[in-house]
C-alpha cells in the first residue's frame, strides 16, 4: 500500500511530567501528516470563509512505545477508506524502524447550513482523485 | 452503571480556526476526568520518583457534535473494564443533555526496569478497590 | 487595588519533561483569568461573526517558582491600565500565599476592515464600565 | 548581529477561534528556535537525570501581525545577553520580510539540590563558547 511520509522532531512542550510525549499529541501528529498530504495534492483542508469543512468524526490510536524529547520520527500515512462523504486516514508513527504506534482518523465532508449547522455531503470527485494522486507519485 | 461527573468550561486556547474545540482536546478532557476519579479515591496516578506509572496503551473518541468557546460541559466517566494490568475508562462528554461525543482510554500499570524500560505488572488490589469505591458513593 | 481571583488546578498535560508546568502555559492561565472577568461582567470577549475583536499586542511573565501536577493555584487579576483602545491586564499567580509568578497581557480593541485587515478603535465606554464594575463588587 | 534562523509552518491545532495562531504559541516557537541552537551547538538543554536544568525566569513577546494556518515563517534568534548564570535569547518572528513579532526569553542555569529545590549556578564556560560558535559559522 503506498504511503506518504511526514517527518517531525519532538519539541519540549510536547512532553509531559512522565518524560515522554503526552498521549494527546499523537492525534496532532496524525493531523499534521494528513494536512501535509492535502498540501502535496495542491488542496487546502481549511479555508475560513468556505461553505464546506472537514470535521473529524472518529479518532483512534494504539500506543506501543514512548517518544521522547528531540526524537526524530516519521508518520507513514495512507488513505485507508473512502466513502461518499468520509475519508479514513491510517497512520503509523515510527522512529527509524521502531513502531511507536498506529492510529486512524476519520473526517467527514460537510456543508455549512444557513442555521449555523452542518450536513454531510458527497465529496467532490476531483478532491478524491487529487488526494489519491499524491500516493501514486 | 455508576458514573463520576467532571465539570469543565471550554477555554479559548482550546478552540481552533474552525471555531470549535480542536479534536485532540477531547483526549485531554477524558484524562482530566479520569484523574479527578483518582483524586476522589485518595490516590495519585503520577508521582515523579515512583517505580510505577500508568502509560496509555489505547485511546479512542467518536465526535458527535462540536463544543465551542465558553461552553460548559460534563464528562461522565466509568471504569469499563479491569484486567490484571489494565484499566479501560469509558467517557461520555455532554453539554447538558446533548451528547458531544464518547470515548475510551486504556491505561496499563507498569513497573520501571533498571535499564530504563517498563514492564506491565499486576495492579495492586487496593488501587482497584479504592477506585471502585468512588463509583459506589 | 481590587483584584478578581480565578481558581484552577494543574492538569497533567500542562506539565513538561522537567516535571513542572511548561512556561508557555502561564500565558494561557492569564488569559483564562481575564476571560473569567469578562464573563463576570456579563460580556463576551469573542463572538465569531462580530465586527470587532481583542487581539493581544504584548504579553510578559516573570517566573518565580514552579507549579507541579495537581497543584491548586489562583490567578489574581486587575485592570492595570486602560487607554483609548487598549486594556492592560496584570496578573499574579499564587499557590496559597506563595507567588509563582507575575505577568501582564495587553489587548487592543480592533474593528475588522472590509479588506480582511484590522484597525484599532475606541473601546466603547460601556465595556470599560462593566469590566470595572466587576472589581468593585 | 549574527542570528540563527529556524523555519516552521503553522499547524492547524495552533490556531484559535479567531482564525490566527494563539498568542501563547509564540512562546513555544521561541523555545523551539532556542532548542535548535542548542542542537546545532552539539548540546542538550534537557536531560532527565542530570543535576542541572535551565528553567525560564522571564518571557516577553510583542505581537505585530497575525500568523495563520499553513503560513511558513522563520524565527531569527540571537544571544542577547549572557550573565554569570543566565542567558537572554532574543527572537524575531518573520513571514518572509514581514515582522510578525519580537520577543525575549531568559533562562537560568540551576543545580538541583538534595531537598528537591534548585539554585542558580555559574554557567560552564564551555557551554557559552559552544553556543556562541553557532552564531559565528
Amino acid at each position: 500500500v503506498p504511503k506518504v511520509v511526514y517527518k517531525r522532531r519532538v519539541q519540549f512542550a510536547e512532553t509531559d511530567g512522565a518524560g515522554m510525549v503526552h498521549f494527546s499529541m499523537f492525534f496532532r501528529y496524525m493531523e499534521e501528516a494528513e494536512h501535509a498530504v492535502w498540501r502535496q495534492a495542491g488542496l487546502q483542508i481549511y479555508q475560513p470563509k468556505e461553505e464546506w469543512s472537514w470535521p473529524r468524526i472518529s479518532a483512534h490510536f494504539d500506543f506501543k512505545r514512548p517518544l521522547k524529547f528531540e526524537d526524530e520520527f516519521e508518520v507513514h500515512t495512507e488513505m485507508a477508506s473512502v466513502t461518499r462523504s468520509t475519508i479514513q486516514w491510517s497512520h503509523v508513527v515510527q522512529r527509524g524502524d521502531v513502531v511507536i504506534g498506529t492510529g486512524t482518523v476519520t473526517a467527514v465532508y460537510v456543508k455549512k447550513l444557513a442555521d449555523g449547522g452542518i450536513k454531510s455531503a458527497e465529496i467532490p470527485a476531483a478532491i478524491v482523485s487529487q488526494l489519491r494522486a499524491v500516493f501514486s507519485r
